[in-house]
């Protein structure tokens, strides 16, 4: 059950203690209080959590402060897309803004290897505008025979390149709680040159405890990718554990599953799942067609694969592209074949705006329809 | 082995005679005739098939009439794009060309039911000048105890009233031999006033001896669509089976994969492979965005998310989009809840213009892209 | 709705034909007469097909010639286990007997070869007193390039060399239903020396037309295999087509399912559903651990994989196993590298057994337990 | 590459030390010595990682204290069966051994709850002479809104119970690496009554960071369950993380596998995996029935589904079962539904140990016809 105040309700005021006194009658059911920053204005919601059937919706919802009562369903509490809510958990990090309209490109290399190389990458993404970057620090390899990242000595150079190329936010993947106090004190120390996102890689997507360090921290947005072995629903619920812990800044990620079926590429691209994410919760979503596709096949039309299945995922209404490039995929430490090089960059980035264009006449035809269907 | 042959060269002629005296000299190879009416010419490929290690390409290649030798994998023999080869295994039937440059929307009820409602559907496609149908007299159902189609008997009436509409290809699924000579019949015996499309379902992927028996025949092309259990090298080896049989009038269709990871989909849409297909053959390949989401889940930017995966098929380069539409759902027969009403027909078209006009775009770029990666 | 009538009810007699008079007034409703010869007498059962909750229960109940009526759920009508039902759908072949306590090895090659090698193979088996066989003469392979069977010429030497060596039932694979017309006509002119059961394939699975056609006989029994991208119920379902034509002699399969979580093995080795099947449904129940496990590899005990899968199937419960040994497995023009050679013949039959001993000690304590718990 | 040590060889002796001063010439080639205890004796290896190619074989081969070399493949290093190695990664934990012919069964509530439940649980076991048991303190939860364990503060009541009742170890999950401190802590301040052997539960079978943890430590054993998306190389290559730490005491369990062709199981059983681990690898087996199945289910002949897959991981050699049983399931606060009750112990440890004799009987009837093959 979700109490939704007023605006501009003062969470210390009267009426949120009347609410509270109210509730203790009810001892088994617990209360949070919660703060969602809209585009326009702070709404605060109370949750209770437990055995709720017994509140009266009615004696709620005409106290004091309250603006609407809502029953939600046991599934996806706090993402999840409640009749009478917010209609998006959108925020802003770092002056840009990701909600379920917003569209950014992150780009870059899978691992930070030489500075050289990041530099370059940078340098080419500030000549197109681009501010949001991925590369990772901290890598998980399925052998522990295989490289896994520079770790917390790479943080310092990146962030201050980072900053110097106007790179506002970088996606960068933690595997434990350390990594995210390592990035945090990088950061502060280079004078928060950049931001980070915290990326929730696929191994971890069941990994409740990095789930709950990411969740109780309010700085940084999260990146959660999905289980390459698990369920929408069971994804989901795992993305619930971090919000459920505070964090509702949070972004889905989808990046392909694992089965026999989607050969010869590396996963199964799950990109028909990107309106499904948006209907069943308030969260932007992410695509990742460098790790769905995995090769760098092209085909016969000239277009790579990756390509198309970004098209696949934009076209049907995704926020937002992880996308590899790399300036030298042939000495990259960790998935050089698959990544794009500088060659390929304008390319990509037209190939993206003509599907991005696409999916706005979509949603625009969309709403016309609707009012004439209404007219009708 | 593959001897294609120089243009208009005689299969009856003097130059394939000596080409095939010559082969006789290796007893287990044998030899099959094949002739492929591309856009502008017709041209003739001589198989090998067999232990053709060493059969020595060079000579093939200067013996008179011979325009080149190809040594194919043993992949896709007939259906695979080997170099050198056509580009594609176009073909025309009834007037409609199909290709992996054409575009066609077949749109109709899962099962034939009642002479009104295919009537009221016809009409509506008429207006909107679409002459490709799709509809079941024949249909194979996962209970015994299930509606099974009208068979044979709704077959005078259903092709009557595509004559009357305009309604030049019906797609129309075939589960045994006999079905092909039922529908022969009863076209011939109306005169002919539409075309079929023979349609292998997805639970006869590997029914090798239905594949043969529509490859056996050269009359009707055939819409193969992928087993939902089957990886696509197992599908395109069992479309293989009616290619090699002599009918490589073949559109190869895509309609989601079944697995739990597509939940809450019916099956998880598996349109990335669109280029994969149009990349390892040279058929042209079909969408079915209503069997693979199976739903009519409406997203929250009020597009259902069928027209979302129809969209991402095209946008990849899709070349015919199989649609279930139905006059009165509610009374359908078969798979009533995901059927597409006539009021979302008009919406339906425009959206798939716009992303067909996206692939355009895309595929206009890329070959701009690559004139001036060649220039620089 | 199923009603079962008293012991040696004349299914031509007055009670069966008031039944049905009065079933008349319920014009949806369809009406089968089925008979099943149980071990020790033979049961009529009328089964009322369509909207049977409007037939009252109590009436019938007391018309004459009525044991009982159970109204059954829509699963597996013909198959499953509806409570007052006989125990189990047994039958007795050609003077073997198949129900849910039975136990019987098929051995022999994936596809019959030579007529050598068919003879030593049948002679081994005489040997140990062996008289179930399996071999294909229609194969269904996956690239139309393969060897596909000999098809009907083998058939009157393998006939003939079966009775020679006292092979009572051979299950060979159908592909449609002229396989069935061909083996029945090759029995007849060999003077029926040995029996066959009608196998289908995995890849027929949802083959409805080829199930219709062996289920609206009933001179053979037929032999269902899972299909290895269906769930148990989807393969059920399929089975249940076979028994609602009339054939309810049928013995269900499995063996393996597709999904790469089963490498190194071929197939994912799925023998716990034994007893589910056994539970769900009346049907004896097959495994088949050389395609299941597919590789022959040997355990570090000195046990191949495939012993240990077929051990797996019988310590539950299995009725029945599939088994492929080729005297010359390099020579076999068929999955050669998985079969056994006769060297193995005399392991197997012995590792069998100790299982199968195991089961009958399993099934002893686990009623000496049920006696205990009843005292208790 | 390993350098296998002569018995006895002094780690720290001049053979040791002629042997790295040896290999510093290969710059990138790291060592690592280990110390495996075996059964009888103390096998010290010096383990090669990075660009072995170059390092003569022949040299070290016939430096003093090698008694030989052996090249690994890149899988596996340490938890693979290499040729001429030991023939297992066997082990004693606080008196109990564990190696590839142990057998041990783990029983208990899948999470603690309340002392008396605990307590009546260990009673019912020493009865029954079971010194293993399992039990979580640490519960990872699809839904944050559920139980998670009552954590640190239940273990030291639960140790003291382990000690009185005569419990050797006991299996605990941990979901990160404080747990291993907390019950470290907890163990040495109650006196180390009992043992524990750190679980790492499938969700997470790729958190690396835990697998380091846990494998960076010796002093408790592991036991790893399989990744229920993961295929077997994926889990094992995550298994091997543990032992490039140094800690090679290992036991891998297999648990079932995520995919809709178990139903109606919760998990597809994987247990003919079993002699697929012991094969490929030299950790001890371990089988979790109740996760697989998930269901209480009866089959027809009064058996537990539960125990037939159990009954199916023991005759093909598994050496530990992982085993719910709850003293009230319908008050437990986790998968209660799936627990057996203590009525049921009897049964399941007398039919287990059917299976456990007919597994040794197939091993002595393997062992005794290589015997018969070697001698003709």
């Amino acid at each position: 059950m979700i109490i939704i105040l007023k605006p501009d309700i003062d969470p210390d005021g009267s009426e949120v203690s009347q609410l509270l006194a109210y509730l203790k009658q009810f001892p088994d059911v617990k209360t949070k209080l919660s703060g969602i920053k809209g585009t326009s204005r702070v709404v605060s919601e109370i949750y209770l959590i437990g055995p709720t059937h017994n509140v009266p919706k009615d004696v709620l919802q005409s106290m004091p402060g309250v603006e609407r009562v809502v029953r939600v369903s046991s599934k996806y509490r706090q993402i999840g897309k409640h009749g009478g809510q917010l209609d998006e958990l959108g925020f802003e990090y770092n002056g840009i803004v990701f909600n379920q309209n917003s569209f950014h490109i992150f780009m870059g290399p899978c691992a930070v290897d030489t500075l050289e190389n990041v530099e370059t990458m940078m340098k080419h993404m500030a000549e197109y505008g681009i501010a949001t970057a991925r590369m990772g620090a901290y890598k998980p390899r399925t052998s522990p025979y295989d490289f896994q990242g520079h770790g917390k000595n790479c943080l310092p150079w990146v962030f201050e390149l980072a900053g110097k190329y106007g790179i506002k936010v970088i996606a960068m993947e933690v595997l434990k709680e350390e990594h995210i106090e390592e990035i945090h004190n990088a950061l502060q120390e280079a004078g928060n040159p950049t931001g980070v996102m915290l990326q929730i890689g696929t191994r971890n997507a069941q990994n409740f405890e990095l789930l709950k360090a990411v969740g109780s921290q309010d700085i940084y947005p999260v990146l959660y990718k999905r289980g390459m072995g698990l369920t929408l629903e069971e994804s989901l619920n795992a993305c619930e554990y971090i919000a459920s812990e505070g964090n509702r800044n949070i972004v889905f990620c989808l990046r392909g599953v694992k089965t026999r079926l989607g050969d010869p590429h590396r996963n199964l691209v799950d990109f028909a799942h990107v309106p499904v994410v948006k209907r069943l919760t308030r969260l932007p979503v992410c695509i990742d067609p460098t790790h769905s596709v995995g090769t760098k096949d092209l085909a016969p039309d000239g277009i790579y694969e990756i390509f198309h299945a970004a098209s696949q995922g934009v076209v049907a209404g995704a926020n937002m592209i992880l996308i590899e490039f790399h300036p030298r995929p042939e000495e990259a430490l960790c998935d050089g074949p698959q990544a794009l090089t500088l060659q390929d960059m304008d390319h990509f980035i037209q190939d993206v705006s003509i599907s991005r264009r696409a999916y706005k006449e979509r949603r625009d035809l969309a709403s016309r329809m609707s009012l004439t269907k209404m007219q009708s």
